[in-house]
């Protein structure tokens, strides 16, 4: 297939989309014209796309039927107001934001639920679920027809990047100023950040839970298609700046043959399984690869009805840019 | 009463060691003399107690009839060699090793199992619990009454002042190092500590699991005297110095009304509920301090008869210094 197509990344200076372009070119997709847009206060930048620099545009005058294929890598502001205008122009959208509606633009991750995409209506649009939704999807899917879950229980312990640039360098600001015995400013955060674990990201509703956890239970039962599914969340955010983990516990039920779960991660696609003993981390396995990392396959110390994991994966890219060129890699083939 | 005790201190030299000495003194402890042994590498130094520097001397040649509470805070080597000794000698022993078995030394943390204490045989032997056992149990057994445990799942992020002091100078050296894009060297940990997240604690066995995590499921179902609770633990090494931080869930049998169990833990001793809406962190709260804090109280997303919780407890502390020093205030009360 020598097709190729014009493409738009709305959001294109910050770091997911910055990285959805990289990717781009990374796996040679085959874009015709390249359009990055943003906000107007964003706008005017450039970022550099097959040794060229691309010039960001104004999101807000932009012809949506110049393109095919538009990622929404936006906040859920500018999202909200652009994807109808794009798909009202016959664009496929592909939303990062998470604000469009499930039943407008349902969640895939192409390892989990690819076949979502034959059934929708075109032109598509569809989401690209949260970080922590797309890793744990990608790690739970392959266990999905060989074990019967009753509950997930799920700590996540997420980096400051998916906070943006700004949590970035207030992590390493801030952990400067401790090793070298300067006051500590906490700007971006509510509380000291370096060398410290906080507990809630973001503002709680009055049971407690924050969008972050909620969105996770709803994104994962519906790519699993598991809708009554047992989903307990704890978002925790890490001084690590690139690179999610997280500690899952599976309740199953009844006991689980461990050769069997260890074979279906090592053929699943989109994750690399690692060696008992071993484990992966955050940052020396999982930040700049497109895989999900799984390691300590276990059972919980008597009760072999219960699976334990550890997994990692870069937040920015398989959690966020990557999928979103994925799903557009699975889309593309059905345009005219 | 105005009797006073000549007390020993085993492991002297160390991070608990060197509390246990501060908290006798912050805690007007009635100690008489105070004996400070250490093994025969870290023998010769001093640590200050009521304004004196006191002198560290050699086990191996302390003549132990000389007092009458014995602290263990050395390691399960040196334990083992001389905590027989100490007790032969007539000595109440405290353990915080974990060396001694249960049937010798059960777990207590005070305001979990205190009733322990009365049955034990004379001379007493105790073993003050692993730090994440300590601040689990403060935290679970005031509901433990009111509530139908069913398995407690947690996620231990556990600070690297737990490894001892080559562990706290590596995290700041290598983040230092990375700050100043020098290159990393990990020396004490198997890999990156600085700004990433260490999944294994130790080493595991051929199911996975490593001792710290079998101590903490075995010393928690002794402690909250629940010897069949299902417990699930993850224990990880943050990028923390001081301060443990747990992310926990509870399964009950039924719903769990949030309303009693705030009413529980607020009334519950050792322990701090921080407001709904807030959360308490490691640094920001637990260190220091020598209460257990509580919060982000809550169900899970949609089943109420899951609770979870956030906890975090200076792991040097109540952790350990704390609970031994506690353990021995309410022992005296039965020496002759």
């Amino acid at each position: 297939m020598n097709q190729s197509f014009d493409i738009a990344v709305v959001g294109a200076t910050g770091t997911v989309g910055e990285t959805i372009v990289q990717i781009l070119e990374e796996r040679n997709f085959p874009v015709a014209d390249l359009h990055l847009l943003a906000s107007i206060e964003s706008a005017g930048s450039s970022v550099p796309f097959r040794g060229k620099n691309v010039r960001v545009r104004e999101v807000d005058v932009f012809d949506f039927s110049k393109v095919k294929v538009v990622f929404f890598a936006a906040g859920p502001a500018v999202t909200s107001s652009y994807a109808a205008k794009a798909s009202a122009a016959g664009c496929t959208v592909i939303d990062l934001s998470g604000v469009l509606p499930a039943s407008q633009a349902p969640q895939v991750v192409p390892e989990a639920n690819a076949q979502v995409l034959a059934g929708l209506p075109k032109p598509v649009q569809v989401s690209s679920p949260s970080p922590s939704a797309t890793a744990l999807a990608v790690a739970l899917a392959p266990l999905r027809g060989l074990l019967d879950f009753q509950r997930v229980t799920v700590t996540a312990c997420l980096a400051v990047s998916a906070q943006g640039r700004e949590a970035v360098s207030e992590l390493a600001r801030q952990t400067t100023a401790l090793l070298n015995l300067h006051p500590l400013e906490s700007n971006f955060f509510d509380r000291q950040m370096a060398f410290n674990l906080l507990a809630q990201v973001g503002t709680p509703d009055a049971q407690g839970h924050v969008p972050l956890e909620k969105r996770l239970v709803t994104q994962l039962r519906e790519i699993l298609n598991l809708p009554t599914l047992k989903v307990s969340v704890t978002c925790i955010q890490a001084p690590v700046f690139f690179g999610d983990s997280f500690s899952v516990s599976v309740q199953m039920a009844g006991p689980v043959d461990l050769d069997v779960v260890n074979a279906a991660l090592e053929a699943a696609d989109g994750l690399e399984l690692v060696d008992a003993g071993d484990y992966p981390t955050a940052v020396g396995d999982a930040v700049g690869q497109d895989v999900v990392y799984v390691g300590r396959v276990r059972h919980a110390v008597d009760d072999t009805s219960e699976l334990n994991l550890w997994i990692t994966s870069d937040n920015v890219r398989k959690g966020a840019a990557l999928n979103a060129v994925q799903l557009a890699e699975l889309l593309i083939k059905d345009l005219p």
